[in-house]
Parts: C-alpha cells; sequence; structure tokens
C-alpha cells in the first residue's frame, strides 16, 4: 500500500530521534526546567528574532491550542475561526470544554478574511451575546493552503480595529514557511500575532508543540495553565530535546520543503493526466477530485481519506505528504491514475 | 410611545401579583420544598397527563436551558440548534461555560428540520468530533413561528434513528398553544419532548420558568444540580404560588391568546397597509418590512427593535405584543403606517 | 409549631411587597436597565460613599458568590475560605463548577484570620499547586458571627501582602451591621473589600442579592459574566424596586436589628436558664447546647436545625430570628425549656 | 551529586529506548489504533487477568487522573481523596478545571480509610452539599506507603455501601507491588478497583500511563473524552510500544523491584547511624529526619527535596530511587551521614 493518509504515521526524524537516545541517560530537572528545553527556547527566541518571548513545549495540537486560548480568554470570551478550523471540528470541543464558545465563520476555502471578522463583530453587540476576544487560524490550514504577508497583516489590522488578539496555529508550519508561494519568515510571526505555535509532531518531532507567546499581557503564569490542563510533561527534557535537534541547522524548514516537494509532484502528475482540484495545491495536504469509480480503486492499494465534497459522478479525496514520504512513493501513485 | 419592544417589560399579570400578595406571611420551606409548589408541580402533571414527570421550578429562561441540558449531557455531548436558537445567540455562551458545544444549524427561518439533524449527525463520525445527543427547539421559535405536531413528531423520529433527546424551550409557549395555525396541546408534550419548561417571565409571571423532565433517565439528582447552577431558589415558594395562580383556570393560555390577538389584528392592520413580512406572523413576535423612511419615523413614537434584514429600501423590524398590550395601542400604531 | 429554623420562609417584608405592587404595571426596559434599577445602585453608592463602585443586581447567594467570584479569576486561581465558608459547603460546588478549588481552611469558629492566609500561603509555591487569589469570608458568618473593623483591617493587609483580592459575602450584612458587638459602617466596606454584596434574601427582600464592585480592575464586562452564569434577570426591574424599598429610610438595618434583638432576648432568656452555647450568640443565628432530651422535646414544638457539634448528653442546635420573628414567639420558646 | 530528588529525570530504560527505535520507521495509524497499541492492550489484559476491560494509554499522570475522574462524573459529584493525594496539591486544581470539587480528607500518613469515607458520607446529605461519588487512593501513595489486600477490600467494601466508586492512581504501581511488605498482584486489581492506571513515567518509560476501565458502566465514549481533554497523542502508537516493552518478561516489577531496593538500603543504612523516619520505609520514597545542620550540610552534595515536616532541631527530607539509581550512589550518600 502507498501511504498518503496523514503526515504523522512515522515515529520521529532520524536526527531527532538520535537526540533522544544520545540523551536518554542524563539527569534533567523535570517539567520543562532543563538544559535541554532552556537552550531549544533561547533558539527559538533568535529565530523568530524575538528575545522578549516566552516559550511553552507541550505534547499535542489540541492540548496547545486549548491551554493556549482558555489562558488567554475570560468565561464570556470567544473565538473566531474559520468553520474549518482543526479547533472547530477535529478537537471533540476541547474549546468548549473549557467554557468558551467559538464562532464559527464559513469560509469558501478554510482562510479566515478581514470581511469575516467585521461580520461576527458587527452582530455581537452587547453582554447578550459572547464577546469575541481572539481569532484563530492555522497556517497552513487544514485545506492545505498558506497565508501571505500581506494577508496576515490584513488580518492583524482587523483585530487591532476589534481589540481582538490573533492566534496561529502551526502545526504545520515547516510546510507553510516552505510553500512555493509563501512570502513569510519565522521573523514575522511574533511581529504579528500574539501567540503561535511551531508544531513538532507533524514536522519531524516524535511528538510536540512549541508554544509562542508574544504579547506581554498574555504571559503571566502560563505554567500554572499548562500544568493544570495536563500538559506539563514530567519529563519535559523529551521536548527540548527534540525541538533542538529539529529547528538547528534548518532540519526544520527542510523537512517541511521535502513534504511541500513530493506534495508538488504529486499534484503536477495528477494535473498532466488532466484531473482538477477542489482546493488549489499548496503545501502538502492536496485535493484532487477523481471519477468515483478510479476513487474507488486507488483506495485498494493506496491509503487515504476521502473529502466531504462529491459530485454525482466525482469524488474529492486527502492525499497528504511528509517528511518521509519517498518520491517513489510518488511515481507508483502516478502510475496507478 | 408605544410599546411594541418585548414581552417582559411589565411586571406580573394581575392574577400572579395578587397571589404573591396573599400568600406572603405564610411560612414556607425553603428551596422549593413547600406546600405552594408541590400544588403548582401537581396542577402541571395534570395538565400535561403525565403523573410520572418531575418538575422543577427556576428564575429565568437562560438559566433553565444551561442548567437542563448540562445536566442531561456528558462532557463529550454536544446540542443541535438552530442557529438562531436563543441558546446560540442571546445567551452569552451560558452553554459552552458549562462545557458543551453547540452544533448551530443554519435554518431558513429558526426552525428545525428532521434534515438538519441528519446533515450534523453524517459528519459526526467519530471520537474526533464531539457526540450530538440532544437536540434544543424552541416552540414558539425566535422567529414568532410554532412547530406543528406533524413537524414535532418527525423531529422525535429523527432523534430515535439518532439516539438523540429532544428538549423544548417553552418561553413562550402559551402563545405557541394559542396560535392559530397551531394543533399542539399540553399533553402532547410529555409524548414527544424529553424534557421541556413551561415558560413564566414571559407570559404573565413575575419571573420564573417550570421545567418538566419527562424521561426517566433524565431525573436523577435534578436539584443538585439545579442547586450546582444557582437555580435554587431560597423561597422557592415564589415560583409554586406562581405557577399555580397563572396555570389554574386556563389564565395561561388566555395570556397567550391575547397576545396572539393582539398580534394578529396588527400584522392584518399592516398587511392591509400593503407591507409584506420577512417572516409569516404566526404568534406574537412579527416581522414586517418597511421603507427605511418610516422605519425611522416609527422609532420616535414607538419602542421596538429593528430586525437584521434590510434592503437598499427597506429595513425589517420587530413588533412584540403581549398579555399586557391593549387594543388602542396597536390602533395607534396603525395610524402612524 | 414556634418558627425558628432559618430566615427565608416567609415572603417580602411589606414595605417591599408595596413597592412591587405599586410598581407593577409600569413599563421598564429588561435585565436591570431601567429607572428602579439606576435609582437603588445610586442609593447604594450613596450609602457607601463610593460614587465609583459598579452595581450589579442578582437573584440569589449562591448565583452571586459563584459569579462573581468565577469573574474575578483565571482558571488557575483559587479561593481561601473557611471550611465552614457557604461556598466550601452548601453550594453543591458551585465554584468548584466553574473551574476554580477552595482552599478550605479549619477555623475555630468559622472566622478567617491573616494567620490562616499566611499558611495557606506558604503551601502553594509554584505552579504545580493553584495560586490563591482572593479570599472569600461572609459577614455575618454561617456561625452568626461578626468581624470587627480592626479584623477585616488585619485581612486586608494580610492580603495585600501576599497580592490577594478580597470579597465578602454580604447575605445577612443587615445582621451583621447591627450586631451589638459590630463597629463597621457602610462606608467601611468599599474601604476593605474588592467587591462584596448586600444580601436582600435574608433581610426583608423577596429575593435578590446587591453586588458590589470598588476594584475597577474588577469592573470590565461584568454584565456579561451575570449574563453568562444566568443571573440577569429578565425583569431586572424587580431587584432594583426592591432594593430601593429596602435601603431607603434605614428600613434594612432596622430588619436587621429587629432580627438581633429577638436572638437577644431569646440567648438571654436560654442562658438565664442555665444553658450554655457552643459559639457565643452575636447576631440572629444561636447555638444552644441542650440536653438531648431536652432537644428532642423541642422538635416537637419548634422547627429549628441541629447542629454537626454532640456529647454523650447534649445536642447543640441552630435557632434563627428574622425580621419577621415576634416577641411573644420568643416568649413560647422559653416556656419551654 | 549525587540524584535522589525524584524519579523522572532520566530517559527511558533502555529496553524502552530500542522499542522506539526498532520500530520508528514502522507506519502505523494514528491516535492509538495502532498495532502496537492493540498488542500492549492485549498483554495488559491477560496481565491483570481481566479480559473485558478497556484499555487507553494517555501521556502523564495529571492528564490521566483528570481525564478518568472527570469522565466517570456527573457536575455535582465529587472525589473523595486523602488531602496529600497528588489530585489534592500537586495538579494546579485540574480536577476542579474539570468542574469537580474533591472531598479532601486529612488523614495520618496520606492513607484513605472506610472511616473517612463513612464521615464525608455523613456530612453530605443533600442537594445542598455535593454528591460524593469516587475515591481516589493512588498506591504507592505520596508518602512512599502501600496498601495491602485487605486494606483495598475494606475500602471497597466502604465503596459499595455509600454506592462509591474507586479508582487508584498507580504512576508508581511498580514499587508498590514489589514492596517487601506487598501482598498485592496485578489480579487482584481490577477485582478491586472500577479503573486504576498503570504508571510508565516514572517507572522505566519515556512518558505514558496505561488507564484501564474494568466497570462496564464507565467506558461508553472514552476515546472522545480522552481526545476532548487533549490526552490522545497523534502517535499513539509510542505508548503501546513502550508498555509492550515495558511489560513483557515481567521488566516493569523488576525495575520497580530496583527502585525499592535501593530505597531499603538506603533506609537500612539511615536507620543504622540511629536516625529516624517521619513515615515508615516502604517503597521508593523515603523520609528521614535529620538535624538542621546535617540536612543543609547533605543540600551541597545531593539533590533531594525538602519535606513539610520540621521540629526546632530537625528537619524531614525525602529521598526518591529510581530504575536507575546505582548502589554506589546509595554508598556514597551514606558515607555523607
Amino acid at each position: 500500500m502507498i501511504f498518503l493518509k496523514n503526515d504523522y504515521s512515522l515515529g520521529a526524524h532520524p536526527k531527532v530521534l538520535d537526540a533522544l537516545v544520545k540523551t536518554n541517560m542524563t539527569l534533567a530537572d523535570g517539567y520543562g526546567e532543563d538544559a535541554f528545553c532552556y537552550s531549544a527556547a533561547d533558539y527559538i527566541r533568535h529565530l523568530i528574532a524575538c528575545p522578549a518571548a516566552d516559550i511553552h513545549f507541550l505534547t499535542g495540537g489540541t492540548q496547545t491550542n486549548m491551554t493556549a486560548l482558555a489562558a488567554f480568554l475570560r468565561p464570556h470570551h470567544s473565538i473566531i475561526s474559520a468553520d474549518t478550523g482543526h479547533i472547530c471540528v477535529h478537537e471533540t470541543g476541547a474549546i468548549e470544554a473549557t467554557g468558551h464558545k467559538i464562532n464559527h465563520v464559513k469560509t469558501r476555502e478554510g482562510k479566515l478574511s478581514p470581511q469575516d471578522i467585521d461580520d461576527v463583530m458587527i452582530s455581537h453587540e452587547d453582554e447578550h451575546y459572547v464577546k469575541p476576544r481572539i481569532i484563530y487560524i492555522s497556517n497552513s490550514t487544514e485545506t492545505g493552503l498558506i497565508y501571505t504577508k500581506a494577508e496576515l497583516l490584513a488580518l492583524r489590522e482587523a483585530c487591532d480595529k476589534h481589540h481582538l488578539l490573533m492566534y496561529i496555529d502551526g502545526a504545520r508550519l515547516a510546510m507553510a514557511l516552505t510553500a512555493q508561494s509563501n512570502d513569510l519568515i519565522f521573523e514575522d510571526l511574533p511581529k504579528i500575532a500574539d501567540a503561535f505555535y511551531i508544531g513538532g509532531t507533524k514536522c519531524g518531532a516524535m511528538f510536540g508543540e512549541a508554544l509562542i507567546i508574544v504579547n506581554d499581557s498574555l504571559k503571566e503564569d502560563m505554567r500554572f495553565l499548562v500544568k493544570q490542563r495536563g500538559g506539563l510533561l514530567a519529563k519535559g527534557r523529551l521536548l527540548g530535546v527534540q525541538f533542538d535537534a529539529l529547528l538547528k541547522d534548518e532540519a526544520y524548514l527542510q523537512l517541511g520543503a521535502h513534504a511541500n516537494a513530493m506534495a508538488s509532484k504529486l499534484a503536477e502528475g495528477i494535473k498532466a493526466k488532466g484531473y482538477e482540484f477542489v482546493i488549489p495545491p499548496e503545501t502538502n495536504l492536496i485535493f484532487p477530485l477523481f471519477p468515483k469509480e478510479l476513487a474507488a480503486e486507488l483506495a485498494t492499494r493506496v491509503m487515504f481519506e476521502t473529502w466531504p465534497y462529491v459530485t454525482d459522478t466525482h469524488q474529492a479525496i486527502r492525499l497528504v505528504t511528509s517528511w518521509g514520504t519517498e518520491e517513489n512513493e510518488i511515481k507508483e501513485f502516478l502510475k496507478l491514475i
């Protein structure tokens, strides 16, 4: 079977694994107060050119999103998100379980716009409504798209206009920052977002996400909140070791670039055979529209997920590449169509 | 000023007030464990022909909705509601503050259909999604419409198919049950819904709602939940006294019928003058579409709220009648248009 | 039966009832934005000599405590309270249901001391513990005792030392401020507490409590929080009308003084007969220790509650007087012992 | 520096690390639905002789405790625990953040007794109180003690009497089951507890705990709850791989036995020098009472934590051994005293 189902089905990238093995018998203080975490945090601050940023390492995306968002909000505050946002659909109501409503916004392709923000704000006028306080976007999105720098700046402006904070879910930040159409660099992020995370789980780590808090007013007591939500790993050192290994020497971006390159080859091959995409391919998640018979046949040879777009004759599917996808898998896939 | 802004701007209907005055110096046990509450509860069980129903009296609608819904659900359960539902927009996220997501459904006019339920269920397939467990509808709705018996039975069937519970917000049940197009009676409700409430605040009481739990599996320990959410009034007797006064001798339905009759006269007069409605008038909330200039002029003589439907030339407004609306107010209004 | 069971088993004081009757058919805007509430709030600001205080009217004590405390705290913050505090035992975990731990402190007689605060703070050292952020006291306490001005100032000092807020539950403030040993006046409260409430339910109102927020940093968006927790009464005017009637012409303090006077007569009579008290009588809750046979016999003629203090031969009971207790009830009781 | 500070400051036991390395490039489905997790779960069911048990793998102890306990309870339910319980003090209010009160019980040495349960139950009589629904114990406890089989059976009996569930935190189960005074085996646990967890983090794993649900009524939808609380690791396979490696060939118990053996040598040496213990040494956490000068001197050569027991002349400290503690560390320590 060719595997194009997701980007979290291998263990860790060999560099990360080696680092874990090498440091395994080194004694380190618990709960992230160790030299590995301090080193990784320092490196991140350097990478994003934001010496005052607070860095917290957590184990997964849902945990990071719910911990950060709930920490930033008072009980009546809500979160504005595209209704395809990971927090809206794929986190089993983790956000609501912390007490907060998400204002779901219907978007065309999963990207939030300043107009969307205006629309939500205009209909939330007084204390009978929740008070939107933060926007949630992911880069790249669950639809495989990225935000350009101009788009992010426009969102920031909308946030400032409405006294809103801005949070970026970077589960696939490695792919976002290495997409062909991308014009963002690490250093731009803390200038635009109040908080964001650099995703490890889908970008080469065994597990782990690095939450970065830029806005000073959001920093206080964050370790209490991480602990309370179950995210303060006893052997926090494991996260420091991994991010250190991942981020140094640009490994992180190389892994992202590889996943994108594989997806790009795949997309080009699919286009060349005359098929279309329901969402334009931009990163490592692509969404070709195949005749139903072909989709059914592929399912016997390839592991992938279907996408909820279907016509009388065609079915959209989701193909995902990762740092571990090999070129011959792409070639084999293309032979099948 | 003519007052057509809402149905909760007077105190209590005189019958209710008299009952409160008469019983004021009678000693009664606290927290709803008194003869007045027992009598009112018995009367409700008789009225709805459901001797096994549990009755709890609470002080307001938001409180009743959040207390009941949260009591019925486990943390991963969600609630399906039309996106115009009171719990979706006008309760400041009270439901989410108890930890539960609401699956907002876009509807044409504020009424939920079996198809809406099917659509939600099909997209909630496994543990990465919340698990819908109950539907929330209001009768009459926030758009002034009612559900027919057939519509409710169809919803019930959809609920059974999907292992869902059914809850009816009866904030304006008096108006629903006395609408011209209505074919429901009190006795139908416990046969269809797992729980519902008979609204007092908007139907003649000073304050108060009577929550009725029909489904045995939802009854356990409900008084704990009411107390925990702040809804167990120390002088619970006040609620028993009011519902006793309201419900006996059909006062409740007469008050609803009066509000509807006033709205009906209003709607007929408006139609006679050639204006249209954005939602067909059915109960005591009606939504005429007026030229903008007329709407602006009316605002100087009439208290009402605008409705978020607007064209280049016209603006919809919401007119509300109540048990206290007098016929001459209607006549005066009609003179103005 | 003589009734000495609690102070919330009558309706409203006649002055309050009259005011409700008189204003019943006056139209008023909903949710506390009406002339009655504005007037009552202004009067309270005058009474406490704190022109900048924010006033919110809620329907009951549990609701007020949970709404206020949860509004003031971030998720990792806890509340320090005597373990006899109303929020600790008699509110069905309402506080915890909003997500916050209460640090229960074992005290001798239900009053919190600066030393208690120090002890809690010393054992909460880092992010593995909750972070205490506010102290909860009630005046008078659930044990019928009051805090002197000096005691409150000492608590305030301890709070300042530890960066803690201070909240006073005034469910029985009328009795506290009129106890013989009291040296506090309304004007002292906003100088000492960050927030407190003037209790209506147990002090002459039909229902209702007036929450007063003094500390500017706690005021923002409070109406959202009140609405979200189900405490924003549609006919908020009812609360304004009641507090206006209660507070003007010193009615409130007279009602408290009456309850205390009745309790005082009761206590003197009991002492005269040679019985002791497990807690020294100070306000309208007194706790005599009676031989078990006497306690049993009394139970057939008097409504009261037992108190969890019992020896081989004796049983403590709780006797409560209210604004409605009549002198002949006291005399009859004393004849029985 | 000799390290006797805790049992989570190394990485993984070499067997576990090897297994992670060997399986690193094997593709596996996400979120614990993979062959490694299935194999580990099967093995656990075999080990505890409970073929119907449900097994869930989570990443840490706080996360496991809060996820399990909150999943088992309705909002008004509380948890009975010794006030030294991990959930009471060292989890930053994680339990309360899910909405539940913990009934803290003062115990002499951190172990809960049937009498403690009776005492709590007698004071929680009606809906004004939370309703205790489950007891939380840890084995071994935070004080290094274990429960004998007879003690656990007596607690079970008390639970049955009061309609309570029973949950065992097994963060250090390896040490509990290999203590000299222990008479419990794996197979006993599902016969006594409704749910428990086998701790990995402190017993040789890199990270991870295996939650075991025995009581059928608690099993439904557990994966939803784990996901919602952020505990469903994307690469769940990592947990399966680790528990497989840990549990097979009795590695788990051998690691526990080693930690205990080291602690035992330490305790004997300390006793031999004439020092006493504030809690009798039983597993890998021991609490000697040293003269203050000695404690201060040790602090310059040994990493350990102080224990909150202090006299004018003496200070208790906590010494912890682990699977990685070496005999020469013990010898060196003993030379220092």
